[in-house]
């Protein structure tokens, strides 16, 4: 679908390297794409266990569903993921597809159908050919490898124009442990979830309750920052799976000490993360940091932003290199959040534009322009009455985004 | 700016009647425009009444404001609207600009300030050239005349490419009073509001708080339905002024049951022009009514049609002709209101999409496919857990948007 590469996308994709306790395989199941892989799989070594955030969208797909029961259990095994068809909004037959799924990985991989974790990404509505996926599991078992991370990621791409993945690594016991993350993700996106698709894998030892909490706050630093068009997906996912390989002594408390670096290291790994599906916004030429400070408190200063960020005459007016801040100021006034018009403070790329409710005497718009046209766009919001801040990522609103919408069914 | 009319603009715009009491003049006073008029004043007769409905933008413009406080006095004697500047964020002087029109206003033409009404719309943060409106006043005022509403709504207008006016009549005490309506509004639009600019002339005779309770209940069943964008603008601004000159009785109370054809007439009318704005929708080639029933109330029903109507995804799958239902279930999950996928029922253009969570059987998308093509795209969902109910008004989302807002200013 997609046939140029975001001009935000980064120079270099990192090499991801292997983790221990974990392998991967991409396919091409022909779900609906006919000349590339659109099938990942991921198996966790025995012991792995797993957390991760959903989507709160009340018309969440099937596999999100399920997903949700078996976090549950805390520990996962296999993960099967497909791009083309999203088996959201497809009944009861939608949901006996993911249970067919589960039982016929746990069958191939030998685990319980609980510890199996399904995710599905493309178009909603349409019954998933669920045998292209249970037919392949054996073919795909024999392809796994410790190598596969880019296949992998590039196998769950739907409009997404790059591979989008990022690694870290921390100290735990004085030992190495290593993050891996992928993510795709590129329309439908804003927050109050997960996000689309984002798998995070390590081998470090940390009990599923811990796992939990720490993709939940990382969750919260990261895709929830993070917004193309306003429009949450009914299949966002992000799993965390943590094998233990690494050998350090199993962190079982979340406020352990140890954790310190670790979720540094993952916060780190995340907003990376996101920060890539922006700057893949489907048409994004440009990315766009929001920085709101001196808000009521931390939700506020967090709606402002993306009141901004969410706003088609802001993205319109930075996809057009057009430096007009009016639009900030209504979006600010629309968040519905408390504000002082004569005590608001806006600035793009460093300059100072408005201070005491009117433009700065002699606003010289030269710098601002010159920072329009690059491709990183940062705008910052001081709303002059608290302490509250917080950060948003986005991208522009351009003609690609009409085009890639217009016509993904077709 | 705007050069090309709207597909969806009507056939023929009615001519308006003259309305006691009521005279009228365009001008071109230069303020942004060169070659078109870009003021309008509206003279009203001594004992007029006027209610009205602002923006709850919390960066109201400075002449919203000072409608805020004029309004409770509950007088209209003159209408003085500028296009091509807002007089948003223009800081003290904005105020003091304001207050030095509403001075002039009334020493031309022989009145409080406090009865005279000010509306701007253009650009935001731009020092208005006060001048050249208080200049002109004189001359404008030798120009009024009953006739002139067409001349009127058009210099209202911004990126709007045709005038937008009504009129409606109903009998009170036996007497048939008329009701003009005009507006302007085609980007920044969002409900939470009066609208962009709207004002309706009535010669009935009725006291100002029950002015102000029929055009408040009117703005709600209105332009409070209708979004282009989802953008709330600074400046939204709905006046009715009410002269007497018709001769009833007058009115005190809002419960006097000579209003209810006189209220219905109204909310016609309103209903009216708020569809026309929809329909002139910056960039627009669809317009949208989306029904939703069985909500578990009326607020929530509002909500979720609000969500689909505001949908990027789903505003750019009308403009490609796609009946791309999926993402009609996408924004149902994410307006956050209870909802339950299983007994959620999708029509677009009458044709029964799904019903029991998933596409009905045998659907037939040849009758849907046939209704996108169409200018009117009627979306029906009933969420099937209640009996709250809404219709939402909106159009959909274009290269022209993109196109009109890369370069506003320029």
């Amino acid at each position: 679908m997609a046939t140029q590469i975001s001009p935000l996308a980064p120079a270099v994709t990192p090499t991801l390297p292997p983790i221990k306790g974990v392998r991967l395989a991409s396919h091409a199941a022909g779900i609906r794409y006919k000349v590339r892989s659109d099938l990942m799989v991921a198996e966790l070594a025995p012991g792995t266990t797993v957390g991760g955030v959903l989507t709160r969208s009340l018309t969440a797909s099937a596999p999100v569903e399920s997903c949700r029961v078996h976090l549950k259990g805390g520990s996962g095994r296999v993960l099967v993921v497909n791009a083309g068809n999203a088996n959201t909004f497809t009944g009861r037959r939608g949901v006996a597809d993911v249970e067919t799924t589960c039982a016929a990985a746990a069958e191939v991989f030998g685990c319980k159908p609980a510890e199996v974790f399904v995710s599905s990404t493309g178009t909603i509505g349409v019954p998933l050919p669920v045998d292209k996926i249970t037919g392949a599991l054996p073919e795909v078992k024999a392809k796994l490898s410790e190598a596969a991370w880019a296949d992998a990621a590039a196998a769950i791409m739907t409009t997404d124009t790059f591979p989008k993945v990022a690694t870290r690594t921390a100290l735990i016991d004085g030992k190495t442990v290593t993050i891996n993350g992928m993510c795709k993700g590129s329309g439908m996106i804003a927050p109050d979830m997960g996000t689309m698709l984002a798998y995070v894998f390590t081998d470090a030892a940390i009990a599923a309750p811990v796992v939990q909490t720490l993709i939940a706050a990382g969750a919260d630093k990261s895709f929830n920052c993070m917004t193309v068009d306003s429009d949450t997906s009914t299949s966002d996912t992000l799993l965390m799976f943590a094998t233990g390989a690494a050998g350090n002594t199993v962190i079982t408390t979340a406020d352990d000490p140890r954790l310190a670096a670790f979720a540094a290291a993952l916060d780190d790994l995340l907003i990376e993360l996101a920060k890539l599906v922006a700057k893949d916004g489907e048409g994004a030429t440009k990315f766009i940091e929001i920085r709101v400070t001196g808000a009521e408190h931390k939700a506020g200063a967090k709606r402002i932003a993306l009141s901004i960020a969410n706003s088609p005459l802001v993205k319109t007016a930075i996809a057009g290199e057009d430096a007009n801040w009016g639009r900030i100021v209504m979006a600010v006034g629309k968040a519905g959040e408390r504000a002082d018009r004569d005590k608001l403070t806006i600035a793009v790329g460093g300059t100072t534009i408005t201070r005491d409710g009117g433009p700065v005497p002699d606003y010289d718009e030269a710098p601002v322009v010159a920072h329009m046209k690059g491709k990183e766009i940062v705008i910052e919001v001081d709303v002059g009455i608290g302490t509250g801040s917080a950060i948003v990522w986005t991208c522009d609103l351009t003609h690609g985004y009409i085009d890639i919408n217009g016509s993904y069914r077709t």
